[in-house]
C-alpha cells in the first residue's frame, strides 16, 4: 500500500480503441458529443481517433472530421493514433496532439495478425517513425509493448522475451536522443493477473529505473481491476482506459475480447484509495451512459448502470 | 502478499442466489443439472436453495424438489438457506445440509427492507433459530453480517456499526455454546472497495483472532475482483461467489445490483496466485455456459465468454 501514488494520469481509449471495435457508422457528431462529455468530466487526455487503414478500422475514416469539430478545451488533450508513415502523415492534417508512438508487441504471433510484420521489420518500421517524428519536431513519446503478458496464439509471454521486445523499442528511441516518456505494458487480450502485472513491472522498473511505466489492460477475463489495482500500489501512475469498459481487439484470436477496464471504475477505485484523478466521476458516469446510448448495446461496465454510491 | 491463503474453499451460491433472483420459473431438471454441473467442476461447497416464502422468492418454491432429485456427492456439500423457524422447519424436510446460520445487518435500513425487522427483533430471531439449531443437533455455524460495508439507503456503514451488530451475532452464537464458524463479511449491494474490505477484515480480526473471515462480495460497481484480491493478500480463505456472476439482490434499492463476483473468475485469481480450490476451472467454465443457457441471458461474467488462457 506505501507505493500507492498521490494521482493517477488517465488516458480515456472509448472514443478511439471503443468505437474501432463496433462495426455500425457511428455518427461524426455522435463522437464529438462523446469527447466533449469526457472532456466536461476532467479525463486530462483522450484518444480520439487513429489514422489507419479504413478497411481495417471502417469505424476511423472519419478521424479528420472529428478533429475538425470537436471543440477544444485547453486543459485537454486531444490525441490520435497510427501505424504507419501514411497514418502519421493524415494525423498531421489534424488538429489532434501526436504523440511521438513507438510500438511493438511481446508476442510475434500476434504482430504478425495485428500489424502484419515480422519483430524486425517492426523494429525498422518503428525506427523510421521515431526519425520522422522528430524530423517533425516531435520529442519525446510513450513505448507501447502489446501483448506484455500473454496472447492467444503463445499462450502466456516469458518476461525475458517481454523484456527483449521492449528493450528494442527503447532503445530505438534513446538512440534517436528521445528516451521514452513512458512504457506502456499492454494486456491487449486479458492475459494479466497481479502477479504477472508485479512482476513485469519489477523488470522494467528495474532495467529502467528512469522510465515512468504505464499499464493497459484489457478486461477479458474479469481480472482488469485487480490487475489494474497491482499496478497502483506499486505505484503505476498513468493508465489506459476505456469509458463504459468499450472496446477490445479484432486480431485477439477470440471474439470475446472484452474491452478495457472501464474508466469510471478505475476513477471510483482511486477515489476510495485516496488517488487525485482530476475527474468528476458523476459526469463521467453520464458520459458512460452516453457511450452505450451511442454504440446501441449494453457495454460491459457495471458502475455506470448501478450509479454512485451515496458515499 | 505474504498472507496469501495456501487453498480457499469456495462456496458455490448460483443455484440458490443466482436462481432466486431470476423472475422467470426454471425448470427443477435445469436446477439439479447446474448443480451436479457445479458438483462435478469440484465446487467443495454448494448452496442449492432457499426456504423462504414462495412470494417473495417464487423461483425458490421447488427447493424440496431439487433435494429430492439430485444426486448427491460424497466429497460436496449441498447446502441451503432460509431466514426463519418455519423456512428452517421445511429445510429440514430436505437432504441437505443445513448450516446453522446467524444472520443480521450492518444497515438498519437494509434489514428493515430485506427482513422487516427492527435490529432487536433481528437479535431475538436470531437467537431463537440459534437455540433450535442446537435443540435439533446441529452445532456451530457461520455469522452472515449482511451490508458490512455500506448499502444504497444509509450509504457507508461505519467499522464501528458493523463492529456493533457483528458482535450481537457473535455474541448469541457464543452465550449458545456454539461459536461462529466463520464470520461472512458481506457487502450486499458492492459498497466495498480494497480499503474497506482491508479496514473491517482488521477489525474483525482484531476482536475475534480465533474465529475464520469470510467474505460474500458482489460485483455491483465493478471493484468485486479487487475486493477479492485485498480478501486473498489477509489470507481471507473462504468466499461465496456465484458462477457466471449469477445474482443480485431485490431489496438493494438499486434495479442493476449486480450478483456475486464470478466463481470461475476467483478460481482462475486463486490460481494464478498460486492458491489451492480443488476446482477444475475448464469444467466450472463450462457450468457457467450451461447457468446461461439456463438463465436464457446475457450473465455478467467475462472469462466464460472469452475461454480459458493458453497457459
Amino acid at each position: 500500500m506505501s507505493d500507492l501514488p498521490a494521482r493517477v494520469h488517465i488516458v480515456e481509449e472509448g472514443p478511439r480503441e471503443g468505437f474501432q471495435s463496433e462495426p455500425a457508422g457511428i455518427p461524426t457528431a455522435e463522437k464529438i458529443k462523446l469527447i466533449e462529455a469526457l472532456a466536461a468530466s476532467g479525463v486530462p487526455e483522450i484518444d480520439c481517433a487513429s489514422f489507419v487503414s479504413p478497411k481495417a478500422a471502417p469505424q476511423m475514416a472519419d478521424a479528420l472530421d472529428i478533429s475538425a469539430g470537436l471543440t477544444m478545451r485547453d486543459d485537454v488533450l486531444y490525441s490520435c493514433m497510427w501505424l504507419n508513415e501514411k497514418g502519421f502523415f493524415q494525423a498531421q492534417q489534424s488538429r489532434f496532439n501526436l504523440p511521438a508512438l513507438t510500438s511493438g508487441s511481446a508476442s510475434d504471433t500476434f504482430l504478425s495478425k495485428n500489424n502484419r510484420r515480422t519483430p524486425e521489420e517492426q523494429v525498422d518500421t518503428q525506427r523510421l517513425l521515431r526519425k520522422l517524428y522528430s524530423d517533425n519536431g516531435i520529442g519525446s513519446g510513450p513505448v507501447y509493448l502489446f501483448t506484455a503478458f500473454g496472447c492467444n496464439y503463445e499462450g502466456e509471454i516469458a518476461v525475458e522475451k517481454a523484456m527483449l521486445r521492449a528493450s528494442e523499442l527503447v532503445a530505438i528511441c534513446e538512440e534517436n536522443g528521445t528516451p521514452p516518456s513512458s512504457i506502456y505494458l499492454c494486456d491487449t487480450v486479458g492475459a494479466a493477473d497481479p502477479v504477472r502485472v508485479r512482476r513485469l513491472v519489477d523488470a522494467v522498473r528495474t532495467r529502467w529505473p528512469e522510465y515512468q511505466v504505464a499499464l493497459h489492460l484489457h478486461d477479458t477475463r474479469g481480472l482488469g481491476i485487480a490487475n489494474a489495482m497491482a499496478g497502483l500500489e506499486l505505484g503505476v501512475s498513468r493508465f489506459d482506459c476505456s469509458v463504459g469498459g468499450m472496446g477490445g481487439c479484432p486480431f485477439a484470436g477470440n471474439k470475446a475480447a472484452a474491452g478495457n477496464i472501464a474508466t469510471e471504475e478505475l476513477v471510483m477505485l482511486c477515489e476510495r484509495m485516496g488517488i487525485e484523478t482530476g475527474i468528476d466521476l458523476a459526469k463521467l458516469i453520464d458520459a458512460a451512459v452516453l457511450a452505450e446510448g451511442i454504440v446501441g448495446h449494453s457495454l460491459p461496465g457495471k458502475l455506470f448502470k448501478s450509479g454512485l454510491f451515496n458515499s
